[in-house]
């Protein structure tokens, strides 16, 4: 008989990947998958990258690298992110195999088995199964429209003095596609004052705003000049470049960067080169400039097809957000109403989307359903939101 | 004040990685690296691959892949494994993000704070960080010229009965250098029934014997057709494609693995689809196949170059094995010399290697130094290795 650790024994699948086998049936419309879709990769852009890359540098990309990631790209992706007011020169960098890892990282590196993390809820279902796999204690803490609830925050941030850490994402939430306002901003760095908890800022979703007159109400906390407990913020390239590339980042202050990379030393030595030179490629030749553009294009309109077709077939009694950016519709169904019911009802008709109670840190909360309108094509949304509307209804 | 958590507090830091940053220094010939060469790297081969791929394949480069691997990888390699002897469909295989990876995983799902891991005496630096990095608590065992000693070992394993797992290097062995006798090997297997530990077996150097006459030498533990134990057997395309790509592997019984992908999953969700992609377009169009005598032939001249120059110049108190594969002569200093003063001096004089400590998952034992042989320019080694020499020869 196999004995497994006690890490082993508190981890927790991550049903959406499961989900995924399904999703990607020919006869099924997907609102599953939280990745952007295969179509919108830039692959022009890296058949010029890769024709542009002399030999030397490909060898460079094939060798290891420096554990805090590759020099030239640290360089660059410091440039692009004081681009958005963050403050680099006072902190430290460091490369990941995607923003999982970032969180794991910080995890591996702050919490003993049975510490406390705060986290929203709903809660990002990668962060949860990060923090269960080094047996974290979980305070969930709930959203409203304009983010983390203040009070809620504050009184469990009272009761659990000795939480280690906070967990947020203040830009088009996954799932809940909210964005927090610059008033729930500014209260929550007031509230975090004299605590004695590290925050985890998770920006992956920074860039995908729909409307360049959104871009302000980005703001990462970490570029607001004040910074009452240490802020780790966390991103990636899986939302503007691509998942398949494995890449994301940490920028910390400077002994939180060091021992997280003590940690990656023995996880994986280096994110792989190769792809992180590629990266680099990719945001010093301004190609991400360029392309930024045409994705907030394309899901902006998406976005607005899901929600035309929630306006015509969802039963008035459903709730759901109007995304300004990101990937996600987070559907309050009806009172009494199951998700899973409904998704095997849906599944039943072709469509497919993710049930509320896997972005529950407790697993048990079931009265919402994520559609992502990120990865389904145009002219199958309507149809599909037309699936899943029928299925609600068929419990009201 | 930052508080870190146990796991932290526990870690090593792998010494290698900042004797590195002396090693790139261009005036330094460095036998530090334990690195395939960048001048050998199949680049041209690279080049060819990208060049075929269409459109669609990029995409799902760009994209998330399966957790447990890019299936058509799983599938290559395998066949590549099979063609190996080992039992690939009685077991389950996955990818890792660098056999680093694997091990970490190995150790996460088996491992809590102070369980014991007995490993080889010395032991490859990576994997006693990412032992450490769990808490585990170390049993080592002293290697002759043919492998862990085989009294020791039954000795460490009935006084460590409660012992997790057993690590071992069977094939050129990093840092000793040496390949376990068939003897050997047949003779832990016997030892090893009725324990209740799991073996892993990293066998990242398998295919790098300089003879096609020694290949049978390196038939691994598992695919000698009796498991007393289970063996999770660990390989890397880092050595046989490049390090660069992040690339390893598990083969191991279904449960273990089913345990491993779980805790993959919150690790990085993933490892990258695009150089899987590459690495499997490498095994099937039968480009490793013909690197493969390539970099045997490269690595043998060197290993020739190097111990020619040992027999030349290096005094005859000093001890050191003769390698028929792999990157590493493990050389004995006489008695009372320690390794780290013998390092200051030859870096005074522009040569640096590792020091036998490192390998020490004490850290204390210093009475070997590490040449490895795989990252120096041919026209450099005998230079190199006559000023290590003196270095040695000043204090005998």
């Amino acid at each position: 008989m196999l004995r497994f650790s006690q890490n082993a024994k508190s981890m927790r699948s991550s049903e959406i990947r499961e989900l995924l086998s399904i999703a990607v049936r020919p006869d099924m419309i997907s609102f599953a998958g939280g990745m952007p879709n295969n179509d919108l990769f830039p692959v022009q852009e890296l058949d010029d990258i890769y024709s542009r890359l002399s030999k030397a540098e490909k060898q460079v990309g094939f060798q290891y690298g420096p554990t805090p990631g590759h020099p030239p790209l640290l360089k660059s992706l410091a440039q692009f992110l004081q681009g958005k007011g963050l403050p680099v020169e006072e902190n430290r960098l460091m490369i990941t195999t995607g923003s999982l890892q970032a969180i794991n990282l910080l995890t591996k590196v702050f919490i003993d088995p049975g510490e406390k993390v705060i986290t929203e809820d709903p809660c990002f279902i990668g962060a949860i199964t990060a923090f269960k796999s080094y047996q974290a204690h979980f305070c969930p803490v709930d959203l409203d429209e304009d983010g983390i609830i203040l009070h809620k925050l504050e009184k469990t941030l009272a009761r659990h003095a000795d939480a280690r850490l906070l967990y947020l994402t203040l830009n088009f939430h996954n799932p809940a596609g909210l964005i927090y306002s610059m008033e729930r901003r500014q209260a929550i760095l007031e509230l975090l004052h004299h605590r004695s908890l590290v925050l985890i800022e998770d920006d992956a979703y920074n860039d995908l705003y729909f409307s360049e007159a959104d871009r302000e109400k980005t703001t990462p906390l970490k570029a607001m000049g004040k910074e009452p407990v240490p802020i780790c913020y966390v991103g990636s390239f899986s939302k503007i470049f691509g998942p398949g590339m494995r890449l994301g980042w940490i920028l910390a202050p400077d002994a939180i960067v060091k021992q997280c990379e003590l940690a990656k030393q023995s996880m994986d030595a280096c994110t792989s080169t190769f792809t992180q030179m590629l990266a680099h490629e990719f945001l010093s030749q301004k190609k991400l400039a360029e392309y930024l553009p045409y994705i907030r294009m394309a899901y902006q309109r998406r976005c607005r097809i899901m929600l035309e077709a929630l306006q015509q077939h969802m039963p008035a009694s459903v709730i759901w957000n109007r995304p300004i950016g990101g990937f996600y519709v987070w559907l309050k169904l009806p009172q009494g109403v199951d998700a899973t019911e409904v998704l095997q009802k849906s599944l039943a008709e072709g469509a497919v989307f993710v049930v509320g109670k896997t972005f529950d840190p407790h697993g048990h909360r079931n009265d919402h359903i994520r559609l992502a309108f990120c990865h389904t094509p145009e002219d199958k949304i309507a149809e599909g939101i037309r699936i899943v509307s029928q299925a609600v209804g068929s419990f009201v």
